[in-house]
């Protein structure tokens, strides 16, 4: 066995996210790393001793059922862990403590990776909101005035997230069919998907002290792909004027594997220009942007039932996003609001400049005008009942490879 | 000693409001039920196996800082713990665990009476909705089109949550002035109140599983008071397209006693007629309003100063409410989103039919072309620096009566 060059090995020594899994149906869910085709049980080796430089000595931050203990107690202990982890991974012959202590990652159950308090989405790729806002309002409104000047969020649903694997019930909702004077109930007509990235915070703030941009790397723990599923005709009646609700709240899907911004550091990068220039608390010299590439895949009942496999639907990268983590960390907490560790901030749908790097359904279909074909003869302009929905990520190639995994899940049909 | 008829006592026993304190600062905290001036410990009533019936027998539900475990019990437990209280309570003299199990409420540490997992903000007054969007959007488009067709809500932020007594600082923010071309960033110039009553969940719904509204009355645990603090001129610039953000998110305040939704039902009362009617899911024969009177005062820094008392800025009540919480409920959970035990669900602000019932500075003071004045010569357009702001709510009167304690708390200057 080699753990970091057997072949489909997914996850590098480079990349080493953060999970919570059970190795065992009824065993009790704690916290482990990936490597390669293994999950390394990081709470065996926390009960051995492993953990003893000055940050973790004497805690138990990992026998737990979520990452936010960990996530509280910051860089040092974050530095601290990722080193040691490396370091004993690397060993040949591997130390009997982490030799006994691994898990086939194929064989695990993972779960949502920390209790996550509140949940904010963003809404930070410029492109995905001048195409979204053409087809929601007039086009002289496509992208708001306030847009340039700050980074638009809303409060989404903690209860709403769930971990990649679990399915989705298509929501019923309120809708009003174009041309109607009265609005209807039933099941949603144009359910859609969008491919966000989304970093947890690690330590939180005191209520009214804000977190300057200049710190805000010390906050975040690390990163994961986020499926914001959306129904857009229950969210085109109900979002004026307080925003999206029932039309995000039913599911977010997150893949279970933290990338921690250590990992990604290689692979910073200059993001767009932002003309007009942002105000001074939003203002960062460091390149922010990160070059994630992102896929979105979608495979049909129909192209799973003859053996075909999913279909690319889009080709995107983080390194699009107008506004970064920083910014949007920085101006979350500029007015005071506490940030908690294990919340989940992510970054809206993340389109590109291209027709082909656009991350939702509603924008590559044109809001239903051009529907995608599929290699069984199919088309789609939302998604349908069957339907598995796929994000995938990773940086880079080759021994500098970092991967993100994926987040999946398919649509089941809305009750009846 | 008498509990009940002492002149000064707040919460009779037809009240008995459930909340979390600590008896003293290095004390855990525990569940206690406030009954005239005192609050009564359920974690020692509990350890001394006081609750036999079948719903508590065995179980440990009060001897915890927050009430989510008690509330996830659902009706059977709640009227069983109540008929026990009352029945105890009603004794003369008191049993000697009853007696001994007193504490004093003006020597209590009070604190959140819940952990919130989700904080849902809702807009379900039309005489406020039809104030607010007279100010901030084009005359014609006060009252959007699908305001009377559904319960408009948006998420809020659950870590900004704070418990009656807790003061507010003015929130930082960005703002664009009236005429400017490019926006600044300064301390909020428009800090509000919003006078709320807000609810909190007891069973919750398994994701994917609406809740019928002909149930809904067994997944309502009581009622608080709330403030929602609110940043005018921030929210003003944020809200298009996502709703409220950083103007909201900064603090909301609840009332530190839950008062059982068992408790209101003497209050029971028709709501606003609803015309066009609701769809089928909206619908409920049963009267769903309540007659709660809810009052606003302000108390400024000169005013404390000179021993002058609070002012009354609005009289309004909960009845003016034109979607009833059962609605609110049922269309929360129409998609299958899942809420949970002590999640909190709150009205929006409530204005009544008059100018003196408006339950905001920004509709009283009219967005500030009509300053209100204050006894000691000073006006207010907006909350000033010192300035305490107290919302308090009780149904009927003399021994029927039902009170709901307050929500206060003081503006603390803006960080420099």
């Amino acid at each position: 066995m080699d753990l970091i060059t057997s072949p489909d090995a997914p996850f590098s020594l480079n990349t080493l996210p953060y999970g919570v899994f059970r190795p065992a149906p009824a065993a009790a869910a704690r916290v482990g790393v990936a490597v390669g085709q293994w999950v390394l049980d990081l709470a065996a080796l926390e009960a051995a001793g492993v953990f003893d430089d000055p940050a973790l000595r004497g805690r138990s931050v990992f026998a737990h059922p979520a990452l936010n203990a960990f996530m509280a107690l910051g860089r040092a202990a974050w530095d601290e862990t990722r080193a040691t982890l490396q370091r004993l991974l690397a060993e040949r012959p591997l130390s009997p403590i982490v030799a006994r202590s691994l898990w086939p990652l194929a064989a695990v159950q993972m779960q949502l990776p920390a209790h996550i308090g509140d949940y904010t989405d963003f809404y930070s790729s410029r492109e995905h909101a001048t195409n979204v806002g053409a087809m929601f309002r007039p086009a002289d409104e496509a992208l708001l005035p306030n847009w340039l000047h700050l980074p638009v969020a809303y409060h989404g649903r903690s209860s709403s997230i769930i971990v990649s694997g679990d399915d989705v019930r298509r929501p019923w909702g309120q809708t009003l069919p174009p041309g109607a004077a009265m609005p209807i109930f039933q099941p949603s007509g144009e359910l859609d998907f969008e491919l966000e990235v989304g970093f947890f915070v690690g330590p939180g703030n005191q209520p009214g002290e804000p977190i300057p941009i200049a710190a805000a790397a010390d906050h975040i723990f690390g990163l994961v792909l986020v499926n914001d599923w959306s129904a857009r005709d229950i969210q085109r009646w109900e979002y004026r004027p307080l925003g999206p609700f029932l039309g995000k709240n039913f599911a977010t899907s997150i893949s279970p594997w933290v990338v921690p911004l250590a990992a990604l550091a290689p692979f910073r990068c200059p993001g767009p220009p932002q003309e007009p220039p942002p105000l001074p608390y939003l203002q960062h010299d460091a390149a922010w942007a990160y070059d994630i590439e992102l896929t979105a895949t979608l495979q049909s009942a129909a192209m799973q039932a003859a053996g075909l496999p999913p279909l690319a639907l889009s080709r995107t990268n983080f390194r699009h996003l107008y506004w970064s983590m920083a910014q949007q960390l920085a101006h979350h907490t500029a007015n005071g609001c506490a940030l908690r560790p294990g919340d989940l901030l992510a970054s809206g749908t993340i389109s590109g400049p291209t027709p082909d790097s656009r991350g939702s359904l509603l924008e590559l279909a044109w809001g239903g005008t051009r529907p995608i074909a599929l290699p069984t003869g199919e088309t789609r302009r939302f998604l349908e009942d069957g339907d598995r929905l796929t994000i995938a990520g990773h940086c880079g190639a080759g021994d500098d490879r970092i991967d993100f995994g994926d987040v999946t899940g398919s649509v089941q049909p809305a009750h009846a």
